[in-house]
């Protein structure tokens, strides 16, 4: 038997200010929610339609379909459903690749571009205060697990850059007709930063990035909008990292 | 004053069925309807809340926002919609990069791919009889006005490849665990095969694969899901044209 108390809390975590204050966040799906298990995150709740999960005594309670049914943030809900207390804060590193993400605001990229972090071995994803929230349901939806291998930190950007460039890391920005990505070489330290999806890298990052390059665009077409952020996000990781692989 | 008639057709065309029945689809939105009226696309149909395509006398028909808002397929309604004729069928080239889809289910992805063959300039994209419908109104949406741009030819894809590798074609694919696709040299003739979401590139197709390769996962991360179609084209695409890339 589900408690209304507990009902409530779900509920309350689809709210941004909620989550930050009770340093908590919903993540749905048996897949997501294993992997977080497997990782250093704490856990606070899991709901599941049957017992599946490596948890201590008690851990998992179950539930019915409909109980899940009603709580669930998503349009297909799944048959779990767990919160997760939110990782400890980190100090951003100041060496290997960094992406730092101006204004990205749409749920689905964010999730895409930690997902593709975890796969380039990116470990640190920098967030400006208006990118849309990394505990978001449908951001922990979209990054597949990867939100517990990638320490996602939100931070006052300009002012993380500024003291990035007194450290003469190099700053990576992406801007039409800039120097052709696939002729550079690109250093193993250095910070990706990846615009907003309308309007790209402000006018504020923009005076901060040190390196601007572009992705050049092939053929004839003139009119094609220009990629979208996961797009060039996948594209530039594969760039810095390409010549870095080693067999394991 | 919107004709029963018109709405009524409007509202049939979000079936596929009826798309390839009266070979006509519908395109939402300003900037994806300037762009399908540069193209070779007949137009059938424009309503509009004002007077601004280029269009001969009498093509573009004012309506209100809520005439609009009751035909639009879109959660948030565009300030025009039209009617497009389906291109002529083309013959398949045997020459350049060709990229071929078998069984990519999602709207958004294949809109995402549209955008990114018009973007590296590969002008022809192969889709098996199971890929999403290109003129889904998801998949027009998505491709930003691309799909004018990339000739989209369904087809039965494992005769397709048949008759490419009679040719020596070279044929790829994604595996795990394949060669690193950074350490090949790729030809500029080839078709570049991606899987269904879920399952990757069925068994069917695998046999028909003819140089099998993978991008490489960096970092110590062992369980991080695979790329997503998308992002994995991507990298992909960038890749087979990196190297080709010349000023204009």
């Amino acid at each position: 038997m589900v408690s209304k108390s507990k009902i409530k809390l779900i509920k309350s975590l689809s709210q941004k200010k909620q989550r930050h204050n009770s340093k908590m966040f919903v993540a749905e799906g048996k897949k997501v929610i294993a992997e977080l298990l497997e990782s250093s995150f704490q856990l606070e709740l899991l709901w599941s339609t049957e017992d599946c999960f490596k948890t201590e005594n008690g851990q998992t309670e179950i539930v019915s379909e409909s109980d899940l049914k009603k709580v669930s943030f998503l349009t297909t809900p799944q048959t779990a459903l767990a919160i997760f207390r939110f990782p400890d804060e980190v100090v951003i590193k100041s060496t290997g690749l960094i992406v730092a993400l101006d204004g990205v605001r749409d749920p689905g990229n964010l999730g895409t571009i930690i997902r593709m972090c975890d796969w380039f071995g990116v470990d640190q994803l920098v967030c400006s205060q208006d990118t849309v929230d990394a505990y978001n349901p449908k951001v922990v939806q979209a990054t597949m697990g990867s939100i517990s291998r990638v320490e996602i930190i939100y931070t006052d950007l300009p002012h993380y850059l500024k003291d990035a460039s007194k450290k003469e890391t190099a700053i990576f920005g992406t801007f039409m007709d800039s120097e052709n990505v696939y002729q550079k070489r690109l250093p193993e330290n250095a910070i990706l930063v990846m615009g907003n999806e309308a309007n790209g890298i402000s006018n504020e990052i923009e005076k901060l990035v040190t390196r601007k390059i572009s992705i050049p665009q092939f053929g004839d077409q003139q009119e094609t909008e220009s990629l979208n952020v996961a797009t060039a996000t996948a594209i530039l990781l594969s760039e810095f990292k390409r010549g870095t692989f080693t067999e394991k």
